[in-house]
Parts: C-alpha cells; sequence; structure tokens
C-alpha cells in the first residue's frame, strides 16, 4: 500500500490524527479502530458521492460495517442552510441512528460543516469522520472543529466547535477538483505562509507550477504544512479567544464578498484571495509592510489563479458587511492585517478612512 | 433583601452556581458580575414576558445593560421547534449581537432549552444565563447543561450540551404557576428521592401539603435539594456516559406518551408520573421492588396531584416509540429501573414480556 502522512492535532482529550496521502478513501483499516460501534451514517454530496461514496462504504461493508443512513445533499453553498441539514436529520432519525452512530463527512467543506454541525447536535453529538474531498477542505476545515450554517443575515452564524475523530485526506480526490476549487484552496494555503511561515511562502513561490500540475507529492506537502501550522494555533486557542483569530487573514473582506455577491456565487477561497490583497493593501497604508511585499502577495495569488480585485460593490456595502463578522468583538472591527510577510496581527485600530481606501484601490468602490 | 439559598454545579472551569429564593428576578447585582460585556439579548415567551420581563431587565437597563435584542416565543412545547428557535437567531442577527453578548432565558423548561441551544449555537456559542419561572426547569432543566429542541420523529433529538454562567430560580414566580405545572415540576422532584434520596422521599411525604401551598420556605427547600442531588450526579458525569442516565427514571415511557400523544398534548412532568409507575410496576416484575413500595410511589406521585395511568396507546406503539429513545445503545433498549426506593439502577435485561405486562398494568393497552 503506498505510503502517507501524519499528524496529531493536539487537543487533550479531544486530540485526533490526520492521515494525507494517495489512496486512503478505501482504507478501511485507518477508520475502523475510530469507530465506536460498526454503525455509520454517511454525509456526502450529489457531484461527490457518484465518484467517492463507493470506494469509502464498500471496503467498510467488508468489514462488518452497517451504513444506517445515507444523506445526499444538494452540492453548493448556496444549500448551506437549515433546510438541507434537516435532511441529515431526517435520515439520521428514519433510520433510529443512536448515539454510537458515527457520522462520515465525504465531500468539501460545505458537506464538512453541515455534517459537523450536524453530529455535534444529533441526540447532543455523536462521533464524527471528516473525509475531505477538496483542497480547501483538506487544509481548512478538516482542522479547527468549526461546524455550521449560513443565516440569510450571515455567514457561519449558526455552529458548533466539534472535533472529528479523525481526518482521512485522500490526495486522489484532487484529481477531479475543477481548477477553480484548486485555486480557492491555494488562497488558504498561501495564507499560512502569509501570517507564520516564510520557509512555506518561499517553497509556495517555488512549487505553484507543481501544484497547479497536482503533482501528489506537492500537495500532500502543502497539505501537511498548512495542517500542521493550523493545528499548531488550534492547540492553542480551540475556541478563537486569541491568537486563532490570525487564521482569519482576508476573512473578514472576504465574508463581506461572499455575503454581498450572494452566498455561491463567490468561491470562499476566492473571496478570501482578494480579502487577503485588501489587508496586505491596507497594511501597507499602516505603514508595516513596503510596496513590493503587496506586489509579492498579488502576484502569488495570481499565478495560483486567483482573483485579486473584489466586486464593486460600494464600499459602504463592505463596512456593512464587514461590521456583521463575528470577529467583530463589542461593536468594534477587528482586522488581522500583517505587521511583515509570515507575521500577522490583529488590530482595532486601523483607521476608517484606510479601510475604506484599501476597499477602493481593490476593485471594492462603486 | 431576603436570604437566599446558593449551590455551585462543579465542573471545573465550567462550573456556575445557582441561587434559589424569593425577589431574585429584579437582583441585577447577582446577574452583572457573569456579564462578559453590558449587552444581553432576552428570551421568553408570550405568558411570562407581561408577568415578568420588566422585573429582570428593569434592574439591568438601570445599570447601564443594553438589551440588544428580544425573542418572545410562542407558548408551549408544540413550538420547540427550529421555526421557533429561528425568531432567536432573527432577533440576534438583527441587532447585530456578537460573541461577547450573553442570552438571558426567562420562562420554563421550552424557553430555557431553545434559548440555551440558540446560545450555544450562535456563532458557535455566547454566554448564557438562565432564569427559570417553573417548578420544573428550577429542578430539571436548570441544571445539566441539556439544551435542545424537537423534531417530527422524536423530542429532544437536536441540541448540545451547554452550561448556562448563572442559574437564578426565583420562588416568587412559582405563585403564577397553574396547579397542574406544580404538580408537573414535583413528578422531577419526586424522582431524586427515588433514584438517591431516602431521607427527601420521606421529608416530601411529610410536606407534600406544605409544597401544594406554595409555601415558599418548603419550596426553596424542594428546589436546592433537588438541584444538589443532580448537580451531584452531572459534575460525576458531564455528558451523560454512565450514571447521569439514573436521571432518566420514567423518561423512556414518559417520552413515548409523550409523542405518542402529539407534543403538546400531555406535560412532560405528567408523562413522567405515569413512566416512573410504569419503571416501580416494572421493577416489582424483576422482583426488586415490594408490591407496597409499588403502592408507595403511586400514592406520592397522587398527593402531588399527578396521573398514574397512561393514554391507551396500545403496548405495541409504546415499545415502538421507547426504541427511538436516546438511551437505546447500540440497538438494545436500556431503561432505568429501581432496586429499591431509593436506588436506581441501568438495565437492559428487563425481559419484553415484563415490559409488556407494566405498560398494560398502568393503563397504556388498548
Amino acid at each position: 500500500m503506498p505510503s502517507f502522512r501524519s499528524l496529531d492535532v493536539e487537543l487533550g482529550e479531544r486530540s485526533y490524527p490526520i492521515h494525507i496521502g494517495p489512496a486512503l478513501l478505501s482504507r478501511a483499516d485507518l477508520i475502523l479502530p475510530h469507530l465506536k460501534t460498526r454503525r455509520i451514517a454517511v454525509v456526502s454530496n450529489e457531484v461527490v458521492a457518484p465518484l467517492y461514496l463507493e470506494r469509502l462504504v464498500g471496503p467498510l461493508k467488508a468489514e462488518g460495517v452497517s451504513v444506517l443512513a445515507q444523506a445526499i445533499l444538494p452540492d453548493g453553498e448556496v444549500f448551506k442552510d437549515w433546510q438541507t441539514l434537516n435532511l441529515i436529520f431526517d435520515a439520521m432519525l428514519g433510520a433510529r441512528c443512536d448515539r454510537s452512530t458515527t457520522v462520515i463527512a465525504l465531500g468539501g467543506g460545505v458537506v464538512g460543516d453541515m455534517a459537523g454541525f450536524a453530529a455535534a447536535s444529533y441526540q447532543r453529538g455523536v462521533p464524527f469522520i471528516q473525509v475531505p474531498t477538496t483542497l480547501l477542505s483538506q487544509v481548512d476545515s478538516s482542522v479547527g472543529g468549526k461546524t455550521g450554517i449560513n443565516h440569510p443575515l450571515g455567514k457561519n452564524m449558526i455552529g458548533a466547535f466539534y472535533q472529528p475523530q479523525l481526518v482521512l485526506a485522500d490526495t486522489d480526490t484532487l484529481v477531479t477538483l475543477p481548477a477553480e476549487e484548486l485555486s480557492a484552496g491555494l488562497a488558504e494555503v498561501i495564507k499560512y505562509g502569509l501570517i507564520r511561515d516564510i520557509p512555506f511562502l518561499e517553497w509556495l513561490e517555488a512549487n505553484m507550477d507543481s501544484l497547479l500540475r497536482r503533482d501528489g507529492e506537492a500537495l500532500a506537502h502543502a497539505i501537511e504544512v498548512s495542517c500542521r501550522n493550523k493545528a499548531d494555533i488550534v492547540a492553542e486557542d480551540e475556541t478563537e479567544s486569541g491568537v486563532r483569530a490570525l487564521l482569519n487573514l482576508g476573512h473578514t473582506f472576504g465574508h463581506a464578498i461572499e455575503t454581498g455577491a450572494g452566498y455561491g456565487n463567490w468561491l470562499h477561497g476566492h473571496a478570501v484571495a482578494v480579502g487577503t490583497v485588501m489587508a496586505a493593501d491596507l497594511s501597507r497604508r499602516m505603514g508595516w509592510l513596503p510596496e513590493g511585499d503587496v506586489a509579492r502577495v498579488r502576484t502569488l495569488l495570481s499565478r495560483a489563479g486567483l482573483p485579486i480585485e473584489g466586486p464593486a460593490l460600494g464600499v459602504d456595502r463592505y463596512l456593512e458587511l464587514m461590521s456583521l463578522d463575528k470577529k467583530v468583538s463589542a461593536g468594534k472591527l477587528r482586522l488581522v492585517l500583517l505587521k511583515a510577510l509570515g507575521e500577522a496581527c490583529i488590530t482595532g485600530e486601523a483607521p476608517p478612512a484606510m479601510i475604506r481606501a484599501a476597499i477602493e484601490a481593490c476593485g471594492g468602490g462603486n
């Protein structure tokens, strides 16, 4: 069997392993030790299930595991709502899944977030395993325990912090990933370099072409380093009271783009890429980042196939949407900016006029 | 100011105090130290809000606390659903409540369960304070952190374990409580005596008339002893993996009655009373409880104004509904029974024929 990489997310009694590599989907031997009983409920979507569901459940069934319930959700961020979440509850209750049934999420970030929130809430919590099938979900949502759904008034507003028992990131699933989704994942990968890992940023600049060619070894390295960076931060701050907020570089601007353009019209990673440029531009205006570093950020994101200009929603609309962000504390807008490349910080001190100018400079005006 | 009783629920960093006594609603001084910021969202219902909302928020406003959002829910178990829960999210998001906003629940168990789940889920968790206004919620749902909503296929199927910062049980609110709701609360009070506290069971037999007269001191004592018993158990077993299941005496039968009769047609406490008689009767059939002890259970519940015969749903329907209960483990029905008065146990060994006979004997046949 091909070899794979592993790391542990250290969270005391909620610690769990992440395995990264090729052909992991069908490794029932890696899943079985983490099942409480040989009963599972699988959550996937209409695009991923035809490609990979059988590859996952076939070997499990051969080992005597019962697939009690199967919820195949419609695909896309627009369906990350209560009605769709309820399809999971309906399937599990209809099959009389009990508290020892493990929920397995097979799909991208939307499937993982919804299956995770369903697992957190079903009978007040059942075990959960993540099998992320997009680069974005492999590097981002598979570490950190954030689960949830959207509300018409804001993204990810209803949810829970809930840790999986295990994450299996099979790099073979990235072969079928549409190019724009590979790029969306790379936005988050680049983020780890920018906020805390200069050697990784340089590695990305040197290996971007291999990543775009979907070289398995390059992808596995990028996923592993990204997960390690995120795991380090999450281990320090499980419920986002401090340092974890640094992971939100580009996200406050990005969420405004996603909400303002309508859920599903901008990919999360694309919105984050533009948000990262806005944050870099604002960091330059704060006197922290030299002009050349901002250009370096733009260049790397562009090479990864990402947009660097936002939709022209108008600056006021951006600010209105940003004020709804969860990172607002006691009414004050707090942003993640860059003191330098590889060194992020959180500040509530950016002058409103500078924030407006940065949004404007990156295409957000009208 | 009148004096009050206090106890602490010991859960490590999630420990919190319960204050019990008269005139606590207006004690802003007891609430203020537990607010993260002076911003709150209040959840109540159409019956309780006109009686007590101003008494609670008036003194808080006088201390500079902003009531950002107010969700006044329709009254009753039938509204313990997602649509009604969403009224809380709508109000909080509309008012841009952030992660430091404290949710205060003012009302009975339904309000507490829904406000608690809203607090657990809103932006993945905000602080929460319980102000229970029924005897049932003061002795039961205010301790233990169980929150949630119903699903058409089962009661309390969607929820979270989530602890409040503080519980204020104001015994004055029991004066306006309908007689049948006082009785419903007494069903849970009696339960603590039956499962682990013989002196308290004897105290209840001696003081039932004072409780029914709503004597403040008697009520405060009953609430305090009930909460202490529950707090002891919960401290031992926060997420219901072991001893905590003993609290469910009468609940597996009781949930079947509530669901079978249609949510809202049987009060929870009334269903639990009948379930307790069924459990006692089954314990006798198991050879554990003498006939006289079963009679003693029936007599005390009757004196408390509680029903001791269930609806004639038919034994098969009871068993079908019971198999949906969360206490089912790996497909096996586990029941809380009495080895003796004051000594509950969990068993998966009750023969089906005996279970059927106990349901039949307590009015459940057809």
